[in-house]
């Protein structure tokens, strides 16, 4: 058991309707690891610069992640990004995007990051996610996250990596794009036919679908009245989704991936209540297995007697 | 046992992605009387003129639709839309609306349509709603459809609508138009306020959403590699839905509500397989509960032992 991601680790600035932050601790592998770490041990592997400093540490340590592989550039400054959600909480805008020492970011895993069962890379460059993927040979299960730019760029590059991973976990308009097939259905039979044994569509609040050779399995996003700031929770998504998988000891199959579905549905839940890592960081694996029965529950044809 | 339905009666001329099709058999209460006519005696109200003939009258009567009261207007035309869809099949582009003898409807209900145990109020002007209603005081279950005209033209009179029925069925986005509310677990709510014990947000490809008091349900749209034709999905699932309830003898509770659920999405399902009426007029009880029981093994987390 054990879980290594790779991916920008930063700095966010982010206003909503329900309040702003400036410099909050984010980024793809941060969400991540914050997620996975209520079910396995989690490297991040990412570069920071001199801002970054005990305090997020400390944030990271705390829930038990091994920060071993967060690299720091000396002299350098941690990636950026400022932006803002109106109230459809769907759409980001961006305002600002600082790469800083993550443009020229060449991931460095040490022994113990490239023996993890489980690899997630989340979006980078796809050449760096194919090399990543080549040196973690031991991994019996990698998902791969993306985004528009890459698909525009390099897509010969991404198709690439996606052929060396079990899993894409990815928005449905992406999924749309990566394929040029509209019906999501066949979008996801298009990726499977390049390698991949699962496509995960992410669907904001309406939730994420599982499409496997075997079947599909959707689930809601989980009915929040306080959604405060969605950033980072296709990240935590992704977390809650691998760490559970790495958490279990038998064979990954489509139970699994759905109890997966599950615990990535209530991790991305939890990081929407508030800003940032603010509430997954204090929360508890109790929280998360109570909201992960209620979500069962919400699921099922036949509803469960009232409490 | 027995179900009404009052809204229009229609010919759709419909251009998709995947084909096109002048003057089919359309309107609201066609679509939800052919999707309830599996499960229950449905009665559809509504006006057609002179064009409206035997051809017409057969599909509904194949399907045991009892078209005693369709109001034939001697000299007048049915109700015509025309309209397209781009690859985004979420979003219908109106090209011609011609209201014709649905312009000045004045719903006449029979004794037997008067006596229905379930109601169905399809989007016509919210006044004429609210008078229906008060004439069906036997119905111990009604819905109702609008749209965004009637939120920005008639307010007042879908709010006195809406406190006089058990259930709203809406699409997600008019929800959030009528309660001006962007968090869809909190206009739900509100909408509940006025009320209703049950709101049905539709989502289009994404299913649909249940919110009661006593909980939240939610399935997601059947996942189909060919859909041609989503005109009357939402009329489709209605049908579904309230047919389903129909057939339930004893008490409307949450566990029939949520069967109802799967039957609506399943219904809606086989309506946009095909253009218009083509899938639904031919379709079967065998495929509705074959498809009935592949939806519910999609949304269970342990999936059922293969086949």
């Amino acid at each position: 058991m054990s879980l290594t991601v790779v991916g920008s680790i930063a700095f966010d600035s982010v206003r909503t309707p329900f309040g702003e932050r400036e410099r909050m601790l984010g980024g793809a592998a941060v969400h991540f690891s914050l997620a996975a770490s209520f079910f396995t041990e989690v490297r991040p592997v990412g570069p920071v610069g001199n801002d970054f400093g005990a305090a997020e540490f400390e944030v990271l340590e705390r829930r038990g992640v091994i920060v071993d592989d967060i690299e720091r550039v000396e002299g350098g400054q941690s990636f950026f990004w400022a932006g803002h959600y109106d109230y459809d909480l769907n759409v980001a805008h961006t305002d600002d995007t600082q790469l800083n020492v993550f443009a020229d970011f060449d991931p460095k895993l040490s022994p113990a990051s490239e023996a993890a069962d489980i690899l997630f890379l989340a979006n980078i460059q796809p050449d760096l996610q194919h090399r990543v993927r080549a040196r973690c040979g031991a991994a019996r299960f990698t998902a791969l996250d993306s985004m528009n730019l890459w698909i525009e760029t390099a897509k010969d590059s991404l198709l690439a990596a996606i052929a060396e991973v079990e899993c894409v976990i990815l928005n449905d308009a992406e999924i749309r794009q990566l394929t040029g097939e509209s019906n999501l259905a066949r979008a996801a039979r298009a990726v499977m036919d390049l390698g991949p044994r699962a496509v995960v569509a992410k669907q904001g609040e309406y939730g994420a679908a599982l499409f496997t050779r075997e079947g599909f399995f959707a689930l809601p996003g989980f009915p929040l009245e306080d959604v405060r700031d969605p950033t980072g929770a296709g990240d935590s998504f992704a977390g809650g989704f691998l760490g559970s998988l790495d958490s279990n000891e038998g064979e990954l199959d489509e139970a699994s991936l759905r109890r997966a579905m599950g615990y990535g549905t209530v991790l991305a839940s939890f990081n929407v209540e508030e800003f940032g890592t603010e509430r997954v960081s204090r929360l508890t694996r109790e929280e998360i297995d109570e909201r992960f029965e209620a979500l069962r529950a919400m699921t099922q044809f036949e509803p469960l007697p009232a409490a």
